[in-house]
């Protein structure tokens, strides 16, 4: 692919695409900017890089249209867009191989149930059971190992890695991706406590219920409702080792990051940002658009949109900070007592 | 099933279940009060939804016998008992549909090893791997995928999900659940540090042993014991992503809330709650109905029955409180410290 | 075995190996002091256990050299060494059952793709899965459902447990273990936010490059890299539940406890520590020999080798000691601040 392919390319997504330098150069495939070599193609989009700008081997650099390349054009061509970071992305897709997850068609192995429905063009990997009445949408991959139990939905265009599980009742929409080891639709964690101190486990009655276009990473788990649905809007990503329990609802494009854990009926609007090993007590609700730190202990519900959250119990982002801030400030408090305290004995003395 | 033969049913675990209402009208199942629709049954356990009553479609709700329901009567049956929330989860049990996790007998691809012994009415389903020397009691349920190294014993009326991993020699007692994902037995994390920074690893040469009536969630790891046992004991409940690492000892009826990890050589007593990403550090010790709150570090033991513990390194619930609202207050301190040097400076004037 | 052959064996490992007592008895296995029984044979590394020393059943006991055993010597022998605790350990391996982990060859149900080369002597289990192109070393086993996708690669004398899923182009090296349910290689969570707050997601086009001797738990994931490779140097151990994100690098040697979780493109040194539940932001760096204590949370570099770093925000251990010490001298400070402020209104009116 050349330069001048890579610009017609990335000209279907913006607007203007500039090109400086020579466009007939055949580009290879994309590198980081401190790794590229002859032939690669990178980008800058955060200036903390932009020093490597001199010293980059890279034969075109995609840039920001504000970033002046004179000083560098030696032997380096820029193509020039109003956001770096996703034409790049564009690129990134554009070069991607292919990757081979089941072979066309239902493997010969793959076990598939009563009143099973599989849309065209879906591929069934090598030993996966598909339980009775279930049904998948075209073009849809369930990769090798994969185990659906019986009535579970896939739309079309989805696919699940190998050695994912997906109890009775799942609902799944189009485009989605799941890797491996998750575990969808377990039942929830609800047991009633007896007088004698043992437990009587509550039926978990419900489903999972998950939209367009959602990612789900690794080893991640969630959780079926008591009745009714948890929930995974349209667009919501989440990571690896997450934990979403019973009845909650997560929001569209919602984005959780790795061993986040949310309890029971919880309830995160749209767009919010979960952080990594954040928690979430059960019962609660987060208006759109909040951001919750790392490690985070969410422990009532935040109802204003757009706020950020820190801290155990976590609180908005810029009460956070003033608290520590102060915390920190003890030792300097205690000195100043103490030298107070001083003071004062002089005086009461005189 | 109509209300009268809900009456009827619940008078097995309740001396009294008073009817106000029609008994006749057949119920078609269960919903939560906010969304029941007519021809459903649904409870009242927590003062919180008393409000729905004035406005839910259910035809019968259970609720407290000390409730007075003459106000809500019109159209909908009332059953009056000393527990509602226990009752509407037998409720909930009489309704739930049969799950099917593996077909009955033993799938014709499920591998089974030599000297292997399985009890009359036991399903091992499709892709099982039973390893040599096993032994599964009666109408237990094996899911597909699911693989036991050899020497593995698993009582009667248990059920292991799909893709469940046990290692060599684990013993699992009578109707004991285990989630997808989960993995017994695998290796404790023991290396020994050599003189050149290396490591030489520890053989793990114990078991892990799971009582009766224990449930455990969707992958969730409880490692084997280096020497003798790693012991889960009869009624623990252990949610999902929990880890639980070599040689620890988990009392009867104790709960673990998801991502819960509990390191080395830890022994937890009865009946204990311990919240969900709650850490402990190893070889210490927790006495009976303690209470853990989610995200604790538990850093040394703590001996007295039925305490609540909380924060970072955890200390008893009441100590913790007031040493967080203590440092709340940190701000009104440096405000006072500060004004108290300006009188002193005044003061010192005069 | 006798206490002979067990001085001799240990010979291999010990410049010096000084016995006590009598050579010729039979030892049966190990067992922990406070519960060894005649027969076995156990160890004191740590002077906490020496209390055991008079009345433990063992027949055999293993110490350091500068413990003075007359005055237990009673019908025990002892072994004497200048590392108690590396020598029990080698005792255990002489011990260890050999685990049946797939039966030699390859299990006849094993799906074994085009262009695939597996070395002599080389186990693969019952379903499992073998991609195209895949290359596996001697001596290897591949446990039964274990899944590799296309172009990975295993070097020799590696154990993949039963249900262990490698995404394609991973590269393990040899004597590598890596316990069920781990996923190696799932794409890293990388998506590009578009300006209607949805996501595009980012081709993750790298690799997991895995070293010689390296340990990793069960259900532990490991993203592959958005370009190169998420990189697991030589003799690292990764307990179970672990996180670590694309681009990752951990250092030879370092050691990850339970649950902790690596955020992209961290660089972690060599013989590190790092401990249960930990997190880190991405993007950061740690020199070597840095212990992490658990549930820290980092959230910058620290360049300096073989400091402690605690708390969230992680800082270095005496720091953040002093700091937890001063926060639980702010009730003292306050009722300081108190009586001076009465002593400072006595003084005004007089």
């Amino acid at each position: 692919m050349t330069i001048k392919d890579i610009q017609n390319y990335l000209g279907q997504f913006f607007d203007s695409v500039e090109l400086e330098g020579s466009d007939e150069l055949v580009i290879s495939g994309p590198a980081k900017i401190e790794t590229a070599q002859k032939g690669q193609v990178s980008f800058i989009a955060n200036e903390k890089y932009a020093k490597y700008l001199s010293t980059t081997e890279a034969s075109l650099v995609i840039v920001h249209r504000s970033v002046s390349v004179e000083e560098f054009s030696s032997g380096i061509s820029f193509l020039k867009v109003s956001d770096p970071y996703s034409a790049f992305v564009f690129v990134l897709q554009k070069f991607a191989t292919p990757r081979m997850i089941a072979a066309k068609g239902i493997a010969p192995t793959a076990v598939i149930g009563e009143g099973v429905t599989i849309g065209e063009g879906t591929s069934v990997g090598a030993y996966a059971v598909i339980g009775d009445r279930c049904s998948i949408g075209r073009n849809t991959v369930i990769g090798a190992h994969t185990v659906l139990l019986h009535d579970v939905s896939i739309g079309e265009d989805s696919i699940l890695f190998p050695s994912v599980t997906c109890y009775d009742g799942t609902i799944i929409g189009h485009r989605v991706v799941i890797h491996s080891g998750s575990v969808i639709g377990a039942d929830g964690f609800g047991f009633a406590p007896q007088s004698n101190g043992s437990y009587v486990k509550i039926p978990q009655m419900g489903i999972v219920e998950i939209g367009d276009d959602v990612e789900i990473g690794a080893n991640t788990t969630i959780d079926r409702a008591t009745m009714g649905g948890t929930v995974i809007c349209r667009g919501a990503k989440i990571d690896n080792l997450v934990q979403i329990a019973h009845n909650c609802r997560i929001g569209e494009d919602t984005v959780i990051a790795a061993q986040a854990g949310i309890s029971g009926s919880v309830t995160i609007g749209r767009q919010c940002l979960i952080g990594g090993q954040a928690g979430f007590a059960g019962h609660l609700e987060l208006a759109d658009r909040i951001h919750v730190a790392a490690q985070a202990g969410i422990s009532k519900s935040f109802m204003e949109p757009g706020i950020s959250l820190r801290g155990y119990p976590a609180q908005p982002m810029r009460d956070q900070l003033k608290h520590e801030a102060m915390l920190r400030n003890v030792g300097a408090m205690k000195a100043k007592l103490d030298r107070l305290e001083t003071e004062m004995k002089e005086l009461a003395k005189k």
